[in-house]
């Protein structure tokens, strides 16, 4: 194991379909070629297995991701960038997910987007489930999104391209931790 | 990410004090002697983080498993020998573990010590309390052991020394795998 190089997490926070998986995924290539290593722990992946006992009440929610930053971090004490890409919706579950992985290694990306353009995306087809009611507790719906209140980094999915956002994330990453 | 290189899980089970730990610790600087990446996944480690929240009667201790199974999933996932030195006591629970990873890269190790033995050894003073009653549903005292069916290997800590059970491991775990 590569002891002297420290591990980080990359924590993207964002309405469903807000691009946090995508933007992750793309940044995961660039990393790569630089010939970081890189782990992409996503929301959904955790929910089919480790986290296959939650549901998505508030409660659940907070154990959720609890969870998944005390994964991210044994991930990071291990090396690697770890890319975390979880909706996150309660401030308060952000912090404390910071405060598992410390501080000095936690990166919160804001993936700002316009509900109107998520709905408008909705990649896995559950806005629409949700206006029609067949899916509860939806964060955007009727589920709340809580804003990060210092986030590290925002992007802004609606407005700039997926090359400038990744380019963006990539320079601010590699500033900010000289991975 | 190493893509060609498949992960592995090493899995320690034993009674307390067995030598669990002190052997995976050893392989690990063997195998890292090697050029490989490996990861410890020790049972108090994610008692103290991940699964913090769960105590030690039957229904934990198999949540307790599940858990430690889905996070070494993860890490070998990412390419890395996984070093998981848990009691893990119960059969099915170990089932689950290995169903969970994959039989194709799931090693269960059996670290076969009597109990006289590891109680004598008391490594954390933790057969002492229980014999106080003190600790209910300690491993060997008030809680059961159920020995392994089908273990990959049996490495018994009390008859051969701890360089021996380290040589044994690493060449079985080589031919196996060829990590």
């Amino acid at each position: 194991m590569d002891k002297e190089k420290k591990g980080v997490v990359i924590w993207f926070t964002g309405l469903p379909s807000s691009g946090k998986t995508t933007l992750a995924i793309h940044l995961r290539k660039k990393l790569e070629n630089n010939r970081e290593k890189v782990y992409l722990l996503d929301g959904d992946q955790l929910r089919s297995g480790l986290n296959s006992d939650l549901g998505f009440l508030e409660k659940d929610r907070s154990e959720n991701i609890r969870r998944a930053a005390e994964v991210a971090k044994l991930l990071a004490d291990s090396g690697l960038i770890v890319l975390a890409t979880f909706i996150s919706p309660f401030e308060m579950d952000r912090v404390k997910a910071c405060n598992i992985i410390g501080r000095d290694r936690f990166f919160l990306v804001f993936v700002d987007c316009e509900l109107e353009v998520c709905e408008l995306r909705d990649v896995k087809g559950l806005y629409k489930k949700a206006r029609l009611g067949e899916i509860k507790n939806f964060t955007g719906i009727d589920g709340p999104y809580e804003k990060p209140l210092h986030p590290d980094i925002i992007i802004n999915t609606a407005k700039l391209s997926l090359e400038e956002c990744v380019s963006q994330l990539e320079i601010d990453i590699l500033s900010q931790f000289k991975v």
